[in-house]
């Protein structure tokens, strides 16, 4: 591997047509590491400009930030809200993660969720380790729920690659209720939501090529392999269709009309080295009509497979439900602009991007033109186009992989100059540092974008912080983009690794501040207290059912219902702990120590655990949680006796 | 529980010699949620004094901080490294905690380090359970090796109080490379080092007693139960000695001459309920003597138990290695002032400080003095004092936790009052936001404290940040206290739950940006490539031995060393990844989908992750860690076939 500086090529020579494979896997020509060193000038704001921009980023002590941010925690498993302008994290979310500080992955209810929707091959692997479930995720792409084309505040979507799944997150309490593996599709990647009249439908990219189903046949028959796009309906998390596709299944998006979705692939060649994959020098979008899927399902024009319809949408299907459109070779991002009429497509590998108007496809699909007539637009932006958002004002902003760079050029414009006005649609182009993916502006996925601010997801930070060590932070941007120029205004580390981000104005979530004793979430210890003839909320009991305890136990700070409770070694326990503190922000928490168990209950809450008392001795519980002022002597004792005692 | 200005008494009468038990645990007056109604008005700065110091907290795009803080993760089990004055996170560093980024809890490297030091009895335990460690941790005060009594650069250690464990951290890498379970203790929380000559000695509390040793007997008779102080060789992480004490032990501190270690008792009464603990209106410190320990050590005066030496230091002992000195009820924080001379221990429920003089410790254990002789100050600081740090130039801060606020007082004037003179000692109050835990300012732990900046960690945020739901984050505020006035000048919100925090100046870190090869992180994976005759840097060998396979591979942007490979379902199956890539920041990942298997690998690095391959079919693995404009297409196909195939 070169290092920077070393190169013996451009990276604008390595995306000629000249491109081969060699150069690619060999050179380094296109290493992240030694971009820097070639990317074109910005053009950076004056000092007093760039200072009363940086400026609008602070928020002073006692202040709230205007809009919430949910940050993709990406191989952290976790989702993360951030406050914007200032940047800061305000939460941690657990969805695929294991969570020693919630106990998600622990409790009965988070190990429910985390289990129920698994595939009953995911079980029995699992069971054959020991576990209930996986204990890592990759987390890309979190999008809120719409209804018409706006953020409605009931839910977020989120995609995980590692191990195929998506979760939602409810938006009234900030947690995850239900996680779903999608059956057939492997290594779930790009994820958008129907947008009208109302999510609906959850669209997610199975991106790799595998046998369908994936069950030990065809492993030397990569022809056979097929990558699946699937419909999740977002209600039930149940998947509601999948199709079968040529190609791969890299990012999309859908439109404003409720009609169509398209999805870029990078590996329409179908290779399984990266030498296959660049093979050709182009690939394709392919776009799927939900009217004409929905119809074929239907009227039974599909296969069954692991219990879903599965419709055939690959290029030799008949039955009129996708379209595959050729552009340059590795296409990435994928966006709808809030203009309702437009689709951009990033280039990658090629400097363009491409334009699409929604509106073409209908024609297309009956026949009357071809995929290529659907483009209005094809613009060279700079080197290694990924992602496009948008500002509300006519304005896209382009992230530039390799030229470490965000492009803001004009949408009507480069239609202009497709159609061959002589227009330059380029308005302004600056550095980032470094190596950014995604990026994305306030309200930009809605009709509702609002153009303030754009943030702009780094995948390198190098030397932008204090170092500390091999392992860096990346490094998510600040963009003030409310004015003609843009400007960078603020360095945010972030822990691996932000994928994506949504920015919401904060009117548009209402979370409760205490959970309701009602909650759906508490219905497992609900249904042992009925067995048991308890209240939850009132009373503290032991309850010995054979070789199974049942403790139910109230917190209210500083004491815990059950001071002390004796087992014997092997017995199952349940701990079931119902705070019944009523004040804002008075969370309890619950850990055994030297039992590996520990578990949050916020106010108001229920929070169950289950295990052996496989060790004897004295183990003390206590609260983790910092609730009062005698929250040290909040404690209390599982004595553990011998099994024959 | 009653809520906010529903209390019949005022937070100042329960503090009163008439605190009854039942006022304690039934009213709800000492309440965390209802404080700040009843708060002392603080004496806030002007607001261009306030501007100014805010605008300090400013740290442009590209500048970097000037100090490290290291942030407990709480009860999320992980250290976290943040920028000053930024307040930014600038990475997180798993400990006792699982992190499905790293690989954490995944990898054979991370799983060593986990389950080497583990008691005979967890791993017994464990193992019942099918782990091999736990995945839970309660990480609360992290501290920096020191020389002279001044940070060396070397390690971080930090304690686990959930499975009484302590962790070490290699600051060159910022890894954690042992972590040691300790044996007799229940509970490790309070943990300081020794300051000189050099840690040296990690000094950890066993909070909680228990029957020692905690193997089944003793569990109805408390009398019996023990808490235990432990020294930990910070160079070998082994159990130096215990000390075996009467009360339990929250907070510690040594001394700037290597002489003694002093340690707050909040259950002098060893009661088991709150009532009980709170019984007396007097607790205790109690005072070791390390050199006295380690010569009774070496006279053989010592128990051996659980094959740790054991020496005797209740109240009842008469080998001279402790003293226990009465202070009011319940006392919490131990500070030792800069100064080299002064100890500071904090009231909690008496609204006091207490000030020490190390130097009188001599006279105590020379029988000239009595305990309460050593005591050179008593300042009536505040509701619900719990720790002090230090400025260097005579004035200590101290935090309120019923008051939410911080106290800034001067040393020497509290010396002089307490002989009588009619000085004010008291400087300034400031409200802080809100319950405050720790306070900590740069470098205050060290002689080279230098008072530029104090962080308050607040417990409770509620209305300070965007509403997030029931579970709301911690607040760490920063204070500017470089100035005769304290200037709160931002609100940092953080996931659970920082503790403590300790605030390096950033020339006393030198990490590495990229691996040496010959780490001894390494050492499984080249012992086993010396076994196999492989190269780790330059071979990609797929190695069949039986019914256990053996893959080595390469990494390098953007491609894997081995594109594919072929096992059987039950095989199980080692990878190990090297990381040839010589650019700083280059990190690659290695996640195999629906295996639950990801880790990462730094540049020049190596992981291995050994699974049973036991489900069929095509499974991608592929690069997680953003690594080049190829990156998506970083990935390769573990094919399992049929056992009998």
């Amino acid at each position: 591997m070169s290092k920077p500086n070393e190169q013996g090529l451009s990276r604008r020579d390595l995306l000629g047509s000249g491109l081969t494979v060699a150069t690619v896997a060999g050179s380094g020509g296109l290493l992240a590491g030694g971009a820097g060193s070639l990317a074109l000038s910005g053009t950076p704001a004056k000092a007093s400009e760039q200072e009363e921009a940086e400026q609008k980023t602070h928020v002073p002590p006692g202040k709230l930030d205007e809009y919430y941010g949910f940050w993709s925690g990406g191989h952290s498993g976790e989702l993360r809200i951030l406050g914007l302008p200032s940047m800061r994290e305000l939460i941690r979310i657990p969805v695929f993660n294991r969570c020693s500080a919630t106990g998600w992955g622990i409790t009965n209810e988070s190990l429910e969720i985390l289990s129920e929707g698994l595939t009953p091959e995911s079980r029995e692997y699992l069971a054959s380790l020991g576990q209930k479930t996986f204990h890592n995720g990759d987390l890309h792409h979190p999008r809120p729920s719409y209804t018409d084309g706006a953020y409605d505040g009931r839910y977020v979507f989120v995609n995980d690659k590692a191990n195929s799944r998506i979760a939602r997150i409810r938006l009234d309490v900030m947690k995850c209720d239900k996680i779903l593996q999608i059956p057939n599709a492997h290594s779930i990647h790009g994820l958008r939501l129907q947008r009208y009249p109302r999510t609906g439908y959850v669209f997610c990219n199975g991106e790799n090529r595998v046998p369908v189903p994936n069950v030990g046949r065809y492993l030397d028959e990569p022809k056979k392999w097929n990558s699946v796009f699937s419909a999740i309906d977002g209600d039930t998390m149940q998947v509601a269709w999948q199709v079968i596709v040529s190609g791969n299944l890299d990012n999309n998006d859908g439109d404003y009309q409720g009609k169509y979705v398209a999805s870029t692939c990078y590996n329409a060649e179908e290779g399984i080295t990266v030498a296959e994959m660049m093979s050709s020098d182009k690939d394709h979008i392919v776009v799927f009509n939900i009217k004409a899927i929905e119809d074929a399902v239907k009227a039974g024009k599909y296969q069954e497979i692991n219990g879903v319809k599965v419709v055939d949408g690959r290029k030799t299907s008949d039955l009129n439900v996708t379209r595959y459109i050729p552009v340059a070779n590795s296409p990435h991002g994928c966006n709808a602009a809030p203009d309702g009429k437009h689709l951009v497509i990033n280039g990658k590998l090629s400097p363009t991007v491409t334009i699409f108007a929604w509106d073409k496809f209908d024609d297309l699909f009956a026949g009357k033109i071809k995929g290529e007539e659907t483009i209005v637009g094809n613009l060279e932006v700079g080197l290694g186009p990924l992602h496009t958002t948008f500002d509300g004002r006519g304005n896209c902003y382009t992230s530039l992989f390799l030229d470490s760079q965000v492009v803001k050029w004009n949408l009507e414009d480069a239609v202009r100059a497709y159609k061959g006005e002589k227009v330059n649609p380029i308005r302004q182009k600056i550095d980032v540092h470094y190596q950014i993916g995604h990026v994305n502006a306030s309200q930009a996925e809605t009709k509702e974008a609002d153009g303030k601010w754009a943030v702009a997801l780094c995948k390198f930070s190098k030397d932008r912080f204090l170092n500390v060590g091999p392992l860096k932070p990346e490094n998510d941007q600040l963009i003030d983009i409310s004015g003609d120029k843009m400007v960078l205004v603020h360095d945010g580390p972030t822990f691996a690794e932000p994928h994506d981000a949504t920015i919401l104005h904060a009117s548009k979530l209402k979370p409760v501040e205490i959970w309701k004793r009602d909650d759906p979430l508490f219905e497992f210890a609900r249904s042992w207290a009925k067995k048991d003839g308890i209240t939850l909320e009132a009373d503290n009991k032991v309850i010995r059912d054979g070789d199974k305890v049942r403790v139910y136990m109230t917190s209210s700070a500083p004491s815990y219902g059950v001071p002390q409770f004796k087992v014997r070694k092997g017995d199952e326990v349940t701990v079931f702990v119902t705070n019944v503190d009523d004040v804002v922000d008075l969370t309890h928490g619950f850990t055994i120590v030297d039992y590996g168990i520990a578990m949050e209950v916020a106010p108001q809450a229920t929070a169950s655990v289950t295990f052996k008392a496989n060790r004897v001795g004295v183990h003390y519980y206590y609260c983790q949680w910092f609730c009062h002022a005698l929250h040290m002597e909040m404690l209390g004792q599982m004595l553990v006796e011998e099994a024959g005692a």
